[in-house]
């Protein structure tokens, strides 16, 4: 019998295979959507926790269309410094791409005073002001979702995509509805409750790491 | 009927209040242990899995001697950059406190090399060799814990507190058996599969909150 305590012999650069290939076996014969599976198995990674199986949501091309901006060096913006902190930058540059955080910036914080909203929405305004291509990686806040949304309908930004997974109980299960029906939004959402930076940093680097 | 899109009215200083008003609502008459409410709580807030209220494990008085030890400054060393992102500075800084992610450090990367481990490991060396009290917070690496085990029985390090939350599929669950196996080590302890970096930062904050 295997002790619960006795450690597999396991290299370290083979570990993340070795998980992989756990992942795979427990999902058995669950269909993917074809494209999206590398994703999906690394929310799985991140979290051990097979619900991304279910609960996450591609619109048609949106793995293709990102890794297509991310190639013309269209820049990530998250919503917290974790989140931007677990995307790996070194990756990130050699597509001459770059992350983005702006929630600790004197300006958001005056802005969300200012209006009274949060910093995250603020964020959002800030990235939008910037004028670029932005990617954006929601990983904390349904207020910058509900803000990305407004600034869409408003016209004022066309978001390359939107990885729309925050986490929680007030507002999130429905800011990411308002994301899902962007019908004209390349989106990745993780519906209901789950998610988190560390959920919204792990798409960005499978993203990443299949290109 | 409410719309699944009908964004509830809650001002942002009332979220999260109104978030644990749910977690405490949805965990109905589940008994945890007095004292580590608030630390379960902001685990299931991070993360909206309630398996958190079931596989924390808290050594006898750990949340106490953990609040002691930062009281006096203890620093907080972490396996990831993203971890130590997500652990509040500005309020670890009210105690005196700081924390640490060696990860990146060129020493670490050569030790690794040369001792053909993960620079995880070799970081906890690094760790041990300040000849400080330390506060722990793995939420990362098996390969950490495994080597904190290790320093321990050797009597090298000894711990004010290891949060042990590594997220994963190898070696996972064992290198949490190992920290429990410590009898003189006060630990916090995400027992199975399920951890990550977020929720490594998150015991921390609780920790810091309730302070």
């Amino acid at each position: 019998m295997k002790m619960l305590t006795e450690i597999e012999k396991v290299l370290p650069s083979e570990i993340e295979k070795r998980s992989f290939e756990i992942i795979t076996e427990e999902l058995g014969d669950k269909k993917l959507v074809p494209g999206t599976e590398l994703i999906v198995k690394r929310c799985i990674h991140t979290s051990a926790d097979f619900d991304y199986a279910e609960n996450l949501v591609f619109s048609e091309g949106a793995v293709e269309h990102a890794m297509d901006a991310i190639r013309r060096g269209t820049p990530i913006v998250t919503d917290t410094q974790m989140g931007k902190a677990g995307i790996n930058k070194r990756k990130l540059a050699e597509f001459g791409s770059e992350v983005y955080c702006f929630m600790s910036d004197e300006d958001v914080a005056a802005a969300a005073k200012a209006n009274g909203t949060t910093r995250a929405a603020a964020s959002m305004d800030k990235a939008a002001a910037l004028g670029r291509d932005v990617i954006f990686a929601v990983g904390n806040a349904p207020t910058a979702l509900v803000r990305l949304y407004e600034l869409i309908k408003e016209g004022k930004i066309r978001p390359e995509l939107i990885i729309a997974v925050p986490v929680g109980f007030v507002n999130v299960v429905q800011s990411k509805e308002l994301i899902l029906s962007l019908k004209e939004t390349p989106s990745i959402v993780a519906r209901g409750r789950k998610g988190g930076s560390n959920i919204a940093a792990c798409i960005c680097n499978a993203l990443l790491y299949q290109m």
